[in-house]
C-alpha cells in the first residue's frame, strides 16, 4: 500500500476523493493479527487512529460519530437496559452508552484486542469507561457472538464496523442482520453505521432492503457531519424490531445528565432530515 | 504557492486538514486582473474550479452549497422580488434565486467577469439562466455599489463570497453589512456564506456580533454539508432587518416549482438545528 504520508501530511484516497491531515509525529505502528494499527500526533486533529492506513478518528472530531452512533437509537427506545457495540474497539461508543442511567448491562464485541490497547494508551478519554461495572468487553468475532447469541436479551445493538471490505463485508448482510434480529427485544433497535451519504447511495439502498429483509419493521436513515470521513458527511441507518421509528424521549434528553458537543434535540430531529435525493433513492 | 496538484491529485490545505480530488486533466488556467483561475476534469467529482489554488465547486457537488445559499433565505421571506448576490461569479446561486416565481429582479454584482466567462464554457448548467430577463449581471466592486444601492430594495441580499482573507474580507465587516442593511426593506434577509462550522468558530461569534452591530434584528447560522470545502461542513448566516428568522412558506416549498436535490421542507428545518458547542458559542 506504500507510505501514506507524504510530505508530512496523511493521504486517504476513495473513489477520487481524498482526505488529508497534517501529521507531525508517528506515535505508534503495530501489525496486530488481524490489522495493521497507527496513531499519528497531527497538527490541529489531536492524535490520529489508523487502521490498515484508512482514517478511524481524531481526538478532535470524533464526537460526532460517537454521539450520533449512540444516542439517537438509545433516546429512541423507551428505557434502554441492554445495549451491544459490535466492533468500535476504541471504546468511545460504549462510553457514550455508558452513559445513559437505565443501561445496567453494555457488551463490546469487538475482534481486536490491539485497537482496544492501543486506544487505551493514545485515546485514554475514549477508554475512561471502560472500568464501568456495568461494561463487557469481550475480544471475539462477533458473528459468532451474535449467532449464539440468547434472543430477546438486547434493547439496542450498535453495528460500529470499519468500512464494508474485506472480513466486514459480513456486518452488512442479511444473515447477520438476522442473528441481530432475534437478540433484540421487541422495540429493540439496531444502528449501523452505513458510509457516505454521497458516495454510497448505492450500499444504503441495499441496506435498506438487507434489514426488512431479515425482518425489521421500519429502516431509518440518519446523517451528521464527519470532516475526517471521507467527503465528511457520514450516516448511520436504524433499523426497528416490532415498531416504528417515530418520536424520541424529548425530555430525557433536555435533562440529560451529561454533556454532548453535537447532540441534542435540534440536531436528534434534524439528523433524520434527509435530502431530496437520498429521499428519492431509500422511499423515505 | 506550487503547483496544486500532486501526483495526481489537486491539493488544498487549510489548518491541518487537506482535500483532494484526483485530477484527470487540467482544462484551462488564467491569470485575471483579480486571481489565478483553473478548471481541472476530476476523476469522480466532474469539473473542479478553483480560485487562487482554492476549491470553489464541483460539479458533483456544488447544489448542496447553491441550495442552502439561496432557498432557507427566499422561502423564508414572505414574498421575495428582488435579489442581490454579491460575487457568486460561477451564477450556480443565481440560477437557483431565478427559479422562485415570486422574483422579478435578480442583481449579481461579480467583481471579476473572468469568473462567470469560464464557467459559462465549463460549468453550462450553472449559467443556463443567465439570459433569464429577470438576470442582471454586473462586474463591478460590491462594496461601492452596495454603498450606493438605493435605500430599501431589496428583500434578500446572498454573499456569496470566497474566504475572508485579501479582497474579500472587507465583505464579513460591520460597514458593508450596515450598506446591506440599509439596502434591504423592512424583514429582508440578508445570507453570507460563513466558512466551517468546525474549524471557524471564532469567526461565525465575530459574524454574528457583526451583523448585529449593523443594525440587523435576528442572526442565525445554517449548516449543511460541501464535502470539497474544508471538513465537510459548512454554514451559512441568516440576518433579517426589523424581524425574526422563524418559520418559512413550508406550502410553497411542498409546492415549489422545480427540483431540488438537497433541499426541502425536512432539510429546511433541520439546517437551523445547530450542534451543542455553537448553540453555546454563538448564544443561541
Amino acid at each position: 500500500m506504500g507510505n501514506p504520508v507524504i510530505d508530512g501530511w496523511f493521504l486517504e484516497r476513495d473513489r477520487g476523493y481524498g482526505l488529508a491531515l497534517e501529521v507531525k509525529e508517528h506515535l505508534h505502528g503495530e501489525q496486530s493479527p488481524w490489522q495493521k494499527i497507527d496513531v499519528y500526533a497531527t497538527a490541529s486533529f489531536g492524535n490520529l487512529l489508523t487502521l490498515d492506513d484508512i482514517v478511524m478518528l481524531t481526538s478532535r472530531d470524533n464526537f460526532l460519530y460517537h454521539e450520533m452512533m449512540s444516542h439517537p437509537a438509545l433516546f429512541t427506545h423507551a428505557a434502554p437496559e441492554v445495549a451491544v457495540v459490535v466492533g468500535g474497539g476504541d471504546c468511545g461508543t460504549l462510553r457514550e452508552v455508558l452513559r445513559h442511567p437505565t443501561i445496567r448491562r453494555a457488551v463490546q464485541v469487538e475482534l481486536d484486542e490491539r485497537v482496544t490497547r492501543v486506544c487505551e494508551q493514545y485515546f485514554p478519554e475514549l477508554t475512561e469507561a471502560n472500568g464501568d461495572p456495568r461494561a463487557e468487553l469481550l475480544f471475539e468475532d462477533a458473528i459468532a457472538w451474535m449467532a449464539r447469541c440468547e434472543p430477546e436479551t438486547a434493547d439496542v445493538v450498535i453495528l460500529d464496523t470499519t468500512d464494508p471490505v474485506g472480513q466486514a463485508r459480513r456486518l452488512f448482510g442479511e444473515p447477520f442482520y438476522r442473528d441481530v434480529h432475534r437478540a433484540l427485544g421487541e422495540g429493540g433497535i439496531m444502528v449501523a453505521q452505513s458510509e457516505s451519504a454521497l458516495l454510497d447511495v448505492a450500499l444504503l439502498e441495499e441496506l435498506h432492503r438487507n434489514m426488512k429483509a431479515a425482518g425489521f419493521t421500519d429502516v431509518r436513515t440518519i446523517q451528521f457531519p464527519q470532516p475526517t470521513y471521507p467527503t465528511g458527511w457520514w450516516t448511520a441507518t436504524l433499523a426497528r424490531k416490532g415498531a416504528r421509528i417515530e418520536g424520541f424521549r424529548e425530555e430525557a434528553v433536555r435533562n440529560r445528565p451529561f454533556r454532548t458537543r453535537y447532540y441534542n434535540q435540534e440536531t436528534h430531529r434534524a439528523a433524520f432530515a434527509l435530502p431530496e435525493f437520498l429521499r428519492e433513492a431509500l422511499g423515505a
